[in-house]
């Protein structure tokens, strides 16, 4: 049945309210407009950042909503304009915009764009199309897109700024990780922190985006890499991955930076905070050395007062540097990505330690919040 | 008279405790032991961080002592191993050591060095030589050095890994600042924020290191440089030097971030704390562009909570850096600054706003709180 230039009813997860459990509802997405592409989402994944809307400290959040920004999906059919994205194309949707025009995508400093507002959180940008209308309709209701991608559904529209091909020969139940966790934690180590060989790492938080930044710091050369987390049961994979040293700081007599110090003769090289919050990140920068330690902030807690920095640990030396979607040019550098994993370069699989069907996504939140899953890829 | 292996006595400036002018006083200038040097201090002029120690406020401070850390000098006598300094070498003072031994000193990523401890404020640090003596005695009891400097004096002693020989042709009065300010500030822009030709810049705090800091914006290239101060008074000197826009906080309706964000189209690329506090640090820190902005701190203030960090302000893709002594390795690029400066690559001489005899340091230290110095030059 041709769908082009149709309203499509399918199946989406619909967050109505904060603090409540998603709804699978039937949704129309509308036919892709200029520029856009409607892609039908065949594997997705989620993460903190789609919870975080559902938390009822997080302000400014947009409901209802279709959450989800890591998936891999195949173009179903393409708005007018549209010349690099054709039906049938096996793609991944950029949260991380890439317009290819603005003077932050024309730098070689940054992955950042244009599209996105500075001054708003990424997690509620994007909210709505370029034209500022949305391509989802529940209950005669409109439904707002989350960060440019709303992967939590059958079908969804995208900017072609949004949006990469890939290769055809790829699993997409796992390279969807490309979309979020694997990137932005490899990239961390890669593109932000620039780990050098022999260094000495300190990873903060075992999820799905800390156990890449081990991946990283392995590949990377780091002669010595100390996986935190207060959940031990994230250790086996850590150590499997590259870990040398796995602490829980609940099971320290001191505080987890006096141990780092101690047991690296004065602080790592490079930090990773994959977590968020004040005291994580406070630790992240202080157990870091003197001279030339680098914190890197990739976690982001909500509710929370933020990091405070005395200025002399900076004085000292140190730098404190960040990233959102591990500082990849998503169109430039996902197809690298993709050939890398296909070398085996690195163990992407490793990530996906549940795969449910799309109707069981509160289960897949749940696994998530106990902590059990790295990731959880949802299939249709 | 040879004064080779005796004490020495000389007038010094002694601070008593903290909170009251210095006094000055004759003191006991004991000789150079191992791999020590005695100078006689040329000139000295002074900074915040003489200042610091004297501050109600400030914890830790050893009293009695001879501050200063900014001055130049003709050796006197050298203690038994001393192979690179002769009497009537000229030298300059370097409060950040170099010893040229250790990890710190051996990697050019940083400039610092192993004699400091990782976890002092650098300014009570080195407040006895290597043995855990002093040099200095007064009134019959023994007196703490500064930094490992201590300049208010006529006469001074000096650990080798803290001295730094320099060409015979120079004005001891003028290349004095090059042991803290203009080093501390030019140093900023080239060694830590790495300034590039073309960018936005924005100073905060226009005392000797801020305007170092518009000197070395200049050099670089920047094509906008703003320079910030609550004392407008500033503002026609950092104009002369290069600073393209003046600003003060207390004369606009919005905030000072909120002005430069829009006399740049969205923050600068580089950014200088020269001042301290949580305020004028989250200022320096919220001007920067997403994508790259760079904040350097220099500035401390004593008794200040710290800069509060929004992760998502770093996720943006900005860095937070530091620096002690602008970066450089004092025994190394001391002798290059100088050859610089002889070559007239900047204007130092511009700095040194006033000269009184060394008597007069009281005032010295007014005309710096009231803000009507850069430096003033003590000479004896």
């Amino acid at each position: 049945m041709d769908t082009k230039g149709k309203v499509i009813k399918c199946k989406a997860a619909i967050a109505w309210e904060a603090n409540k459990p998603l709804s699978i509802e039937e949704v129309e997405v509308a036919p892709p407009k200029a520029h856009e592409i409607r892609i039908q989402i065949i594997a997705t994944a989620l993460c903190h950042s789609d919870a975080h809307i559902l938390h009822p400290k997080f302000v400014n959040a947009f409901f209802p909503v279709i959450l989800g920004h890591e998936a891999a999906g195949i173009v179903e059919s393409v708005g007018p304009g549209v010349t690099n994205f054709k039906p049938g194309d096996k793609v991944i949707p950029l949260y991380a915009p890439h317009c290819k025009k603005c003077k932050f995508c024309l730098s070689a400093r940054t992955n950042f764009c244009a599209k996105l507002s500075p001054f708003k959180n990424p997690i509620v940008d994007q909210e709505l199309m370029e034209d500022k209308t949305s391509r989802f309709t529940c209950k005669g209701k409109p439904v707002y897109h989350f960060m440019g991608t709303s992967t939590f559904t059958q079908y969804t529209v995208i900017s072609e700024t949004n949006l990469v091909k890939i290769d055809d020969d790829v699993n997409l139940e796992k390279v969807c990780l490309f979309g979020c966790a694997f990137s932005t934690g490899y990239g961390a180590v890669i593109n932000t922190a620039k780990v050098t060989p022999g260094s000495t790492c300190a990873i903060f938080g075992l999820g799905g985006v800390g156990i890449s930044v081990v991946v990283g710091c392995k590949l990377a050369g780091a002669s010595r890499i100390i996986a935190i987390d207060i959940n031990s049961e994230k250790f086996a994979k850590a150590k499997a991955l590259g870990a040398t040293d796995c602490l829980n700081p609940r099971d320290l007599q001191k505080p987890i930076q006096d141990v780092i110090i101690e047991m690296t003769n004065g602080g790592v090289d490079f930090s990773f905070d994959c977590a968020g919050g004040s005291e994580v990140m406070k630790a992240a920068l202080d157990c870091t050395t003197v001279g030339w330690g680098s914190c890197t902030l990739i976690g982001v807690a909500i509710g929370d007062p933020g990091l405070t920095v005395d200025p002399l640990e900076i004085l000292m030396g140190r730098t404190i540097n960040g990233t959102i979607f591990g500082g990849w040019k998503g169109k430039d550098s996902i197809p690298k990505l993709i050939a890398d994993y296909k070398n085996k370069k690195f163990n992407l699989d490793a990530l996906v330690t549940h795969t449910l069907p799309f109707n069981k996504i509160n289960e897949a939140f749940d696994l998530m919040y106990q902590g059990k899953s790295l990731r959880t890829v949802l299939t249709f």
